[in-house]
């Protein structure tokens, strides 16, 4: 695996403010290597509204088992990440594995283990051994501050190449709250979800049905549209945290996702995710590029995410833009395998602002030239109108390098 | 492209035997290079009864829509392949190139144009010249002689790095019939179906209904069993003639695939056909490993079947098998993302003979070492038990290597 930052990576990071309500810690706890980073504790010290959306794997992670049992109950004390052992296909020793955490976890904070949430990102099938954990996490309780979030984001890595944060303000009440966010993922990515961690931890005051809701909502034109190799993880968490902190600054508490005071945060949350989205896009695994793919009048926005994660997945179309290559032929070869609605003798295909094919052929007007010099840059649109309806999608992808290969064919050495 | 010839070729090829009833011929018609053959043409002196099964891509190619309406007629005296350019996405100029080549063809062979069959297999979106077959063909029909088999499996390569050709005999009436085919196909391969072309011709007498039930039947298990990387051509075409001529040695009619007479005929198509796709699997862009996946004890046939392409199109399990890696943590991601009715408490994976895991964890008797030496072999064995009900499937894959993102990044130029 090569140490090389993705040339994708942002060129400088935001500065994230601490946010009232919640602190955060990291440490080493030796999980797979010494000496890395590999823990992460954020503690909420009132409890925080929570709301997430998990992996749609049925195989998923201990931890995801774990979070899914605890969301009903809306609040959150803690949150324990851990790098480098996902603990998924671990069986009895992973539930072992779980309790022991949160148990941990829970007396570091002085709270329930229902009050806990986990998860965990790295190798499947290794047992966890949690016993790491509980030496070190009363300590990181004690010492969590607020300013930490490039830490956190650091700490949460596998094989992405760079950290992932974010931070939006919005105005609630004519006050302003704030939004920070950090993610992980570069493999094994795929829209429902991806490999992928995520948790936004805001000031703000909002219900946990609020918050559900609005996840909801946004997470299928964000998170699942993005996709870096369509495998799809046993441990895709995004969790949101709201710790009220701000309502005693005048930011009165939502409680419902049509609130019209809420309606700022909601762009806010929606526009910070779809930033980490793309950020985990950006740092796919050997990724040179971004590629958007933007299908349009198919005969539904379902039929057009069909075509689209059809198009984004195609190891051809990937290898072709590798290979700055505009083959627009593979596109239509994705098109076609997607099994949706289409009318070869009425697609148009364009590459980047160059249309290289209308009404089922070759653009006359097409030259290959102009496409050249558009496949020569990092991002790369690529627009199908089908021309059949008014459904349309977006989904993000990279493209396929031969650095993908070497990165997986030798992950676990 | 490199020029090497895959590592899993044959050693050595079977002699393919004249069938009485056909004739080919090969040439060299310029159509992407010059000096390459690449056109075939097969003429059957009496009508051939004729069955076929098609791309179920939505965007096929021109060929495919021509033989598709000539097929109802069940009956052929040519078939027109070429290499090099695929006539697909080609619009109305791919109707007149179909068009020409078939009325060129009917010209030459003394037929009319519904007794024509067409295959173009190449580059997508690009005008066939037709007017370069008119002249040729004329001349092909008269030289076509009958032991050219090998011959025709080379015309119709693309990026294939070797000639795929089956042969098998079979009792009808306890005379002797014989079975030839040819097949190609390494990129674009996935199930229903794969850029696969591949043509059997027999001597036997049987109704294009009964072949036609025939081909339906064994499809499944053979040429839709295969994929190398999920990608589903605009252009695959699977045809079989039977030119009847061992009906003058006694092999009676067949008229029905239910008829007992037909049996043995029947075993050996089915053995030619997963031959031939064994074969395109082993010539896969970049493969080094030929893999079989084994899906059972799943709540369906079908059910094993979409699990058992889960894993073997998950560009994380190709890579890993290309790493020679028994990361069998990706073997349960790609069963999780199938979306199929699983139990991550009980299943079970196999890498060759050695079990890895078991009731949803590593196997306590499992040896790295001995999965090591599975995984060094260049036939590699993945059975899944899922123990829930009692499906089974079986796909054949290849591993994904820098080779392949080569091959491709680099294929119009």
């Amino acid at each position: 695996m090569s140490g090389d930052i993705s040339p994708l990576a942002p060129k400088r990071y935001p500065e994230l403010p601490a946010i009232d309500g919640v602190r955060i810690e990291t440490a080493a706890a030796g999980i797979k290597y010494k000496g890395r980073t590999d823990l992460m504790l954020m503690v909420f010290d009132q409890p925080a509204a929570v709301a997430g959306v998990f992996t749609t794997s049925k195989c998923p992670s201990a931890p995801v088992d774990f979070c899914r049992g605890n969301l009903g109950g809306g609040r959150a004390r803690a949150l324990v990440v851990n790098s480098g052992n996902a603990n998924a296909f671990t069986g009895q020793k992973g539930r072992v594995a779980t309790t022991m955490t949160a148990e941990a976890a829970a007396k570091a904070v002085g709270c329930t283990e229902a009050e806990v949430f986990l998860a965990s990102t790295g190798v499947i099938g290794e047992p966890l051994d949690a016993t790491k954990f509980a030496g070190v996490l009363d300590g990181m309780a004690q010492s969590a501050s607020g300013a930490r979030w490039l830490d956190a984001a650091r700490a949460i890595m596998t094989t992405d190449t760079y950290p992932k944060v974010a931070t939006r303000t919005a105005k609630i009440d004519g006050v302003t709250v704030t939004l920070n966010g950090i993610a992980k993922g570069a493999g094994m990515i795929a829209p429902d979800m991806a490999t992928m961690l995520s948790f936004i931890v805001t000031d703000a005051d909002i219900e946990p049905e609020a918050l559900q809701t609005m996840l909801g909502h946004y997470v299928g034109s964000t998170f699942n549209a993005v996709t870096v190799d369509s495998d799809t993880s046993t441990s895709d968490t995004l969790l949101v945290f709201a710790t009220g902190a701000a309502s005693g600054s005048g930011a009165g508490r939502i409680a419902g996702a049509d609130d019209p005071r809420a309606e700022g945060f909601a762009k806010a949350l929606s526009d910070m995710m779809e930033d980490l989205a793309v950020q985990i896009v950006r740092d796919g695994e050997g990724a040179r590029k971004q590629v958007e793919i933007i299908v349009e009048s198919a005969v539904s926005d379902g039929s057009a995410g069909r075509i689209a994660r059809s198009i984004a997945n195609s190891p051809l179309v990937k290898t072709a833009i590798a290979g700055e290559d505009a083959n627009w032929g593979r596109v239509v070869m994705a098109v076609g395998k997607a099994g949706e609605p289409a009318d070869r003798d009425r697609l148009a295909i364009w590459f980047g602002d160059v249309r290289v094919a209308v009404d089922g052929e070759r653009d006359p007007g097409y030259s290959e030239a102009s496409a050249s010099e558009v496949m020569k840059r990092d991002e790369i649109l690529i627009r199908v109108e089908l021309g059949i309806g008014s459904g349309s999608a977006r989904v993000f992808t990279c493209d396929l390098t031969k650095a993908y290969v070497e990165i997986n064919g030798d992950y676990r050495s």
